[in-house]
């Protein structure tokens, strides 16, 4: 059976200081249902995702907490969390419920409130998404995780901080056009090098900032899709997971999860990474969009830094990525980044994203990565769906 | 397609000093595979139930944790959380995940270490799974939730504290005979009414303990599931929503997802409450147990205090409840007690419980609540399939 997203939309990512949490949530999901052109009435379950709300705003049962303040009690509602890739589990998860035939139209939204804590306590509360007991303990945070990724595949590849800063300067460029983007402005990788170091090697600029933000998307079953105005047709999801901590990987420069789950996805989609037009990569750390186009196939292993500096990512260049800003400038609300990039590939996928439109785009990828690659979901999008499915 | 649990196991339930949560999960999940007789090779997906390990031991991203520490990596793991019914939620996910088509081997396990933080930051980490903003705010635990029911159904209904107090006993009295409980041991209603007061009417033994433990099952489809030595049939699975605040509710003596949720999976199940030989119910507070029994139909509103005293939960009564010792004597560990829960109706349905074994239990029920009642869960097994389905 196929399923199709017929409702998308996001939130503002930004500070919103006068937000809480279920005002985001409630917002993203009223705008997808509108987008969907449906009604609440329509929807027979929701799944959210979310990666700490106990620790950022006190809140568990956060799925309960959504569902009623939506208004759409008693329908089953679920909360998934595997760190920053929540949302994309999000949406696997009402992907196989509509599979399963138990649910016609499900709603699967991400959000994540992170500004109510100060911010030595929301990188203590991400690095959760690591391993508590042998990476927390010796001082180790997410941005510490990355740069040593970065350094490893500096001294193994040859890649530079210039082509690190370039995905940066690519996303923000994007971003720019964004309306829904915390940091729409253009920089440069002047920029980004002269930011304060984080981590070395990776820089202000190189990492995705702290966020509020919600996102929200409606899936319905092939039959009730083919009724909606643009259906948009999952073709492949896949999801898989590696070691929790990075000590334990065979390498530092690949995601065993992203290449297990992308094969998967590609397979059931029956395309490879060159039939993908667009795609949306976990870039939490620049360096790790990098490794995003080696381990999605774009590019040659060790190539990915070359791949960026020649310019394939760009909304005109052979393989568009974050064309609507990426984690780096849309910004990282952590549950919501999943559902996020299903949303704007969804966008593009109908052709109808005014300035944002990438012209052309028929199939779009979304990779959401949790923590230092422990958990990789792979989504498959295309305006059509796949007939032989 | 028929779903079956093929496999189950938990640890025992205790304060568990010297094992971490990686420790108890890998035990509940080793065990269960062991007595499904399958190898790790077999499983395809894996779902956790947790609630809270974010605040408990400041670890989330936890399904990547266990599938890692188990050795099943590359395997998708995923985490649900539903305050309390986060492992019934994990069972049902993993239900669906099989009735999708896309694994045909699925654990669903729970977790929950609570014994790592100081008491009051636990009694503080569990009213998360209430409304934070509205409940949390006036200085509501989640005894005093349940106190305000109490309060209610005694003034509505006339039931008593000594029937209260029976749920307890009664609980305790099947617990006495299973090694695995926290506090096996037998208690009387005098006992119970001279506890300490913890919230007016619930003094300490009205209340389930704080516990670390784990618990896993086996899924597996009809066609992998006839090849295993003793399958347990899921008959029907079903999952509500209510209000997350108890002041939203029409009513207080009554749990409405309770009654959705159970309507569903009776239709699914093609039986009603009488046709239900036992049931594991969710006696977070004795109060729960005999709002239970009303709510699934096994008495009239109203009559859950008499139906107690009458002494139809016994193991020899009209319907068996709790036959392990419940939540209160077995112990609750969040996460893990809705899969427990299957664990326990598993083996009865096997029968093969030895000391704790009821008579001619064919079908047996799960109910499993997050909160004061805003997530329900209802499973429900019967020793041979449902053959129309």
């Amino acid at each position: 059976m196929n399923v199709a997203v017929i409702g998308a939309a996001y939130t503002k990512f930004d500070e919103h200081w006068e937000k809480s949490l279920r005002d985001l949530a409630t917002e993203a999901g009223a705008a997808a249902i509108m987008d969907a052109g449906i009604t609440g009435r329509d929807i027979k379950a929701l799944f959210i995702g979310n990666m700490s709300s106990g620790r950022f705003i006190g809140q568990e049962h956060l799925a309960a907490l959504v569902v009623d303040h939506v208004g759409l009690t008693p329908i089953p509602a679920t909360r998934v969390e595997a760190a920053c890739a929540s949302g994309g589990l999000a949406f696997r998860q009402a992907y196989l419920a509509i599979k399963s035939g138990q649910y016609d139209v499900v709603v699967a939204a991400g959000a994540e409130k992170m500004t109510d804590i100060k911010g030595s306590d929301a990188v203590a509360t991400l690095m959760g998404a690591g391993d508590q007991e042998w990476e927390s303990a010796t001082g180790l945070t997410f941005t510490g995780l990355y740069a040593l990724i970065a350094r490893a595949h500096m001294q193994k590849f040859g890649t530079t901080r210039e082509q690190m800063a370039m995905v940066s300067v690519n996303n923000h460029k994007n971003g720019s056009l964004n309306p829904n983007a915390q940091f729409p402005k253009e920089i440069t990788v002047q920029d980004v090098l002269n930011s304060p170091m984080i981590a070395d090697p990776l820089t202000l600029l190189d990492c995705s900032p702290i966020t509020d933000g919600a996102a929200a998307v409606v899936l319905a079953s092939e039959e009730f899709a083919k009724r909606t105005r643009s259906p948009v047709w999952v073709l492949g999801s896949a999801q898989a997971s590696d070691t929790l901590a990075l000590h334990h990987r065979q390498s530092l420069t690949e995601m065993l999860a992203t290449k297990v789950a992308s094969k998967k996805a590609y397979e059931q989609a029956g395309l490879g990474p060159e039939g993908i037009n667009i795609a949306e990569v976990h870039d939490c750390f620049s360096i790790n969009e990098i490794l995003a186009v080696e381990d999605l196939g774009f590019c040659e292993k060790g190539k990915g830094g070359r791949f960026v500096e020649e310019g394939n990512i760009a909304r005109d260049g052979s393989k568009p990525i974050n064309t609507a800003g990426g984690l780096k400038s849309i910004g990282h609300p952590v549950g919501a980044t999943g559902i996020r990039q299903v949303a704007d590939l969804v966008r593009q996928l109908r052709g109808e994203y005014g300035q944002l439109q990438v012209k052309g785009a028929r199939t779009g990828l979304a990779l959401n990565i949790g923590g230092s690659g422990a958990t990789a979901v792979v989504n498959i999008f295309g305006a059509e769906p796949r007939n032989n499915r």
